[in-house]
């Protein structure tokens, strides 16, 4: 992984031969393949000839001179060249082999079906790390192991074993899928079939030993087919180049929708367990999709409704919701959850209302606007609807249809495609009852239709939390000077607390008043009472250890200082000792952690939460890819809701949110440390003040590695 | 509404007489008939005609003499007697007579599907007060205004304007549901029928001017062919009569599942303006339905796929969740979903495996089992699918598929089928693809089959959330001895604080040692520094009005007392003040709100949360209906994440939870206080010692009506 998300995004667009190579091959070696058509292997070469594939069919088997009717060879090299592509069927032991053949046949990308790599242990993952460097030496690329290959449906190209090719008439459309899970292209293309939702292109990754997500995701930015990018993840072995790619997409209109597990730690665990992989923090994920300007869902149904109801659009200037409906208490079910969700469901605004007063139109200023859409009501409602697209109160629409979208779709899709401006922005229809048909309609005319409340709430509610990848201005992210010159001092490994709080305070976090104290005898150039702690990098948690003392008298100084100095060394045999720290005791409005550290799935990233049993419990936080601008850091302290205090709370006066803002857009700047990785750093506590106060850092903590 | 939920579940079962004629009424009179069958007033009689209703139809309609070939009358009087029910279409200005006709013809039960009540505002809201006055005055009952009516499938009964009867084949089942929106009785019917699955009573309550919710729910209790109760609500206008209701349903073994509106604030807000009830919070919601044995779900299609899941069973011993499938990132989705919604999903334990290892059968601990379950494996499937049901390790089983419920539905019912026992404990069968054939072969096996994870999720977390209805020994939940003796001695309306404590104090609640000051000069029995507030019924909001200070020593007492009399007296001219409360400074390990009120929704509550900011954000709190037990009390405890604290956080002391819970038993039992009511009682904070040290409640308020 590269250091830092400035870098990122800057990568070069995919080379365009090896996607030409991966998704649409002109000769295909199908290594392992099987004559019998009962056979996993004779699936390919089936599925390829039944789509009436144009290209070159090569069964690579050493046993056989013909294959289902084509001519098959011994070895790769055998075969006519040049091979775009080779599908690798065989036994893991036989892959090594495979790839070699690969190699001397100049073959360009491989298909790793085989399995029994990382998924089932170190010696698995011994020899993927064989095939991957014999791959490498050799110039060949890798999808897999453990994958189920590519379904290219718009070119007719199905190079996978995977059942569904034949159970399944397949349909063309925009939709691209990438998924972690191999079962799951099944599920994703059945369900958006019978919506009548078609695809371009399915790749299951498998293990992702060369080529990953991100790589796959970037040659469908460049897919002219490709409309829309939808991802399943268990985790993230590219979070560099699927950054890149995501960029990407963004920039080209191409809208990357995420479904990803781990939102509990359950989940976490499994994914672990399935994929081998470390499954980090939900948020930390959500903090990288938002960085990179993906579209997070969090239902099944909606990874397949929302590209439709995305598409097209931007990220919200508004981030309000409208909403319409004929059938009330159907229609609370989408409202309620879009509101439970933390999306604002907004009225219609007085100018808006009298403009339709105008017309004749009478509506109330109720979060719902509750109106008829059969028979005579029909035109009010159409005219109704133009007003909330055209109005900018709010970012996107949900209408919500009762009995009529059953018995009657031709009539509500009319109601529907009656409004206008209907490109203007996002409009989600959710359809009461079941209407299969009114769903097919409304998705033919280019309508984003929803099949229950909980998808249709999903889905709006990910376009509204829908941010533009964030832009670094290199300039303003820079590590101070003062931190650049202290850098090269500081020892690698942990630094102690002193250390670590000229780092932070030569960033620009204000240390709380400190005195080093190495004897009792010696006094601190403040007036107590005092927070006492031990000094040493050695002993990380102080508290734990009992090498804290609170609320320590100018009095009892002396004997707590000799107290922990003893016991220090009595605890800790062979530790360096630097002293005692002494601080005055702050008393501020609130407390808080500002951390900071490399996660090993998404890189550098900034977090604020809440100070003590409410850190604990992993409540209260915000996380963001680092570094971050002030705006961010103010954007992260709305997020931690029990920092409203700041703003003055029941007569209490206000905080220094600034102070705080300036405290966290300065410790993400560790992100952007040349020349020296800072692996993690926090301040617990950092203490926020009144306004116009300041903050102060009371405990730091940092590593370098 | 009655007093106290001990009360509640006394209720008798409803009159038979009544749910026969409301039910299954052998003569009925339209009032309001129509011939026009163009017009919604001639629906209910082509509908009863049309499913060959073997009562008497008796056409009300002073202008005809005729209306679809039955004979017609003026009044309901001319009809030939007796009617059991009547249902009345005229509008909302005739309302009053048809009523009068009903009681002059001695007519049991009217339906009014005339609109412009209390949905209207307040010229309809006395409209609807008038004529439920007369139908009580002449004993007649009512199911509306404003609502459409009863839709009786298992005996044709089809009383109702609601167009879905003429356009659905109605499919006779175990399910019967009562709505408080009319608009979901055809989305329900719908969506249910699609998969196979049939209704027994279908019933909208509209504005629930005299039977409600609850009366129809007793009803259903007591009818043969419902197996289940779904309620679909938006508020609660007969909370007693519900709860009397739903004990009375889990007495009987019919499950009731509720989706209740009002998640979020702005769907509180749409029921309100929708409905014209004031809805309270969600958690409230939440405790009443656990105190009263009901299983909430959160989606749409959870509410119809739940019931086959629950059916059958009881409240489950053990709430955690087992979980199998042969697809791994698909099940991965369920299990992700669980976790995050609270559920414990565990892997099985290593007995369970020593068995299946003894039938050559190899299983991991991990939380999910992932085994395939199409061709020989299947019967490793079926084997250790009957093992996780038959353990005792979890309540509930997960059972993830996918190709194959599509490719061959047969071949996974019969997998499913093979395992035993099967009706050990509720299995929840989800499937990954589109698999509508596969859906309606396991449901008609008797097999809870599930189309989305979420709706899967949902309902195994419903299932596992569910509790038998709460027994309260009237003999435990007594007021004590001295609060009954104190309670006449106090004034009606605000008490000051002093009296507040002393009512807890007599309840068992320890009031921190306070001193009253009606002067300076006056000491405290007890050293500074002090707490210090004004003593005043008339001054609820002490804080926010500068009348309260804190760590005031000894030596700035006088100053204090002197400064916060004379504040008081000029800020609050007329106000009756007692004088200055002292109280030494406490410093505790956590405090917390513990409070009484009586819910306008659902009656006498008892709710524990965080105190400071943490309180007004609504978080943290845990609800339910008073009085509790200690038992009870402890699990309150256990549901305030911050609480864990108590438990010795990190080195610190543990606190005196056993305390906590006894004042929280304590205040609860004010629900009892016969003679006076206690409208709303709150300790805020009330301060946790350490163990053996016992809480002490700082600042108390309480309202006696």
């Amino acid at each position: 992984m590269t250091d830092t998300p400035s870098q990122r995004g800057a990568s070069a667009a995919p080379d365009a031969g090896l996607a030409q190579a991966f998704l649409r091959p002109r000769a295909i070696a199908l290594i392992g393949a099987s004559g019998d058509p009962k056979k996993l292997t004779s699936r390919p070469h089936r599925f390829l000839r039944a789509a009436g594939y144009a290209g070159r069919i090569l069964p690579i088997n050493p046993g056989r001179d013909e294959v289902l009717g084509d001519k098959a060879y011994r070895r790769v090299a055998d075969a006519p060249g040049p091979v775009d592509h080779a599908f690798i069927m065989v036994g893991a032991r036989d892959v090594p082999d495979a790839i070699d053949q690969c190699v001397e046949a100049g073959v360009k990308v491989a298909t790793l079906f085989s399995a029994g790599f990382a998924e089932t242990g170190e010696a698995g993952a011994a020899l993927q790390r064989d095939i991957v460097q014999r791959a490498r030496d050799g110039g060949l690329r890798l999808l897999g192991p453990n994958c189920l290959g590519l379904i290219n449906v718009s070119d007719a190209i199905p190079l996978t074993a995977n059942a569904v090719v034949e159970q399944e008439t397949l349909i063309r459309g925009p939709l691209s899928v990438v998924s972690q899970s191999g079962s799951m292209l099944g599920t994703l293309l059945t369900r958006a079939q019978a919506r009548g939702l078609g695809f371009s292109k399915l790749v299951s990754v498998g293990n992702e030993a060369d080529l990953a997500v991100g790589d796959i995701a970037g040659m469908l930015v460049d897919d002219a087919d490709t409309g829309a990018i939808l991802l399943f993840l268990e985790t993230f072995r590219d979070a560099d180049r699927l950054a890149a790619a995501a960029r990407r997409a963004f920039d080209a209109g191409k809208p990357v929708l995420v479904y990803k597990l781990g939102r509990s730690a359950v989940g976490r665990e499994i994914a672990n367990s399935h994929t081998g992989a470390i499954v980090g923090a939900d948020d930390v994920a959500n903090a990288f999709f938002r960085d990179h300007g993906m579209i997070r869902v969090d239902t099944l149904e909606g990874l397949i409704e929302a590209p439709q109801l995305v598409r097209g659009h931007r990220p919200p200037a508004n981030r309000q919701v409208g909403a319409i409906s004929g059938t009330g208490g159907v229609a609370a079910m989408v409202v309620d959850r879009l509101g439970a969700l933390g999306s604002r469901v907004v009225g219609p605004p007085e100018p808006l209302r009298a403009r339709l007063r105008e017309k004749g139109i009478d509506i109330s200023a109720a979060p719902l606007t509750d109106i008829p859409m059969g028979g005579s009501e029909g035109g009010r409602y159409s005219a109704i609807l133009s007003e909330l697209l055209a109005s900018d109160h709010c970012g996107a629409v949900v209408s919500v249809i009762g009995s009529s979208a059953r018995t009657n779709p031709q009539v509500i899709v009319d109601r529907v495609l009656n409004a206008s401006p209907l490109d203007g922005k996002p409009l989600a229809v959710f359809l009461g009852p079941k209407a299969e048909a009114g769903l097919a309609l409304l998705q033919q005319h280019g309508v984003a239709a929803f099949n229950t409340p909980e998808s249709c709430a999903d889905a709006v509610h990910a376009y509204l939390s829908w941010h533009a990848p964030a832009r670094r201005d290199a300039a303003t992210t820079e590590l101070p000077p003062a931190a650049r010159e202290l850098l090269p001092q500081l020892p690698a490994g942990a630094l102690n607390e002193r250390d670590a709080a000229r780092l932070f305070a030569a960033c620009g976090v204000p240390m709380a008043p400190n005195a080093l104290l190495r004897a009792a005898g010696q006094r601190p150039p403040f007036a107590g009472p005092y927070a006492v702690k031990i000094l040493s990098a050695a002993i990380p948690h102080k508290t734990d250890a009992g090498l804290v003392a609170l609320n320590v008298s100018e009095d009892r100084l002396d004997g707590v200082v000799d107290d922990m100095l003893e016991r220090a060394v009595r605890q800790f045999p062979g530790a360096a000792i630097d002293g005692v720290l002494a601080q005055p005791m702050v008393k501020g409005l609130a407390e808080v952690i500002v951390g900071f550290r490399r996660d090993h799935e998404v890189g550098p990233i900034v977090m604020l939460a809440m100070g003590g049993i409410t850190a604990e419990l992993g409540r209260s936080r915000s996380v963001r890819i680092a570094p971050v601008d002030l705006a961010t850091a103010r954007e992260m302290i709305d997020e931690v809701p029990e920092l409203a205090v700041l703003k003055g709370w029941r007569n209490r006066p206000a905080g220094d949110s600034e102070a705080l803002a300036r405290a966290i857009r300065a410790m993400s700047l560790l992100a952007n440390a040349d020349g020296k990785t800072i692996t993690e750093a926090e301040i617990n506590p950092l203490i926020i003040m009144e306004t116009d106060n300041g903050v102060h850092a009371v405990d730091s903590l940092a590593f370098i590695a």
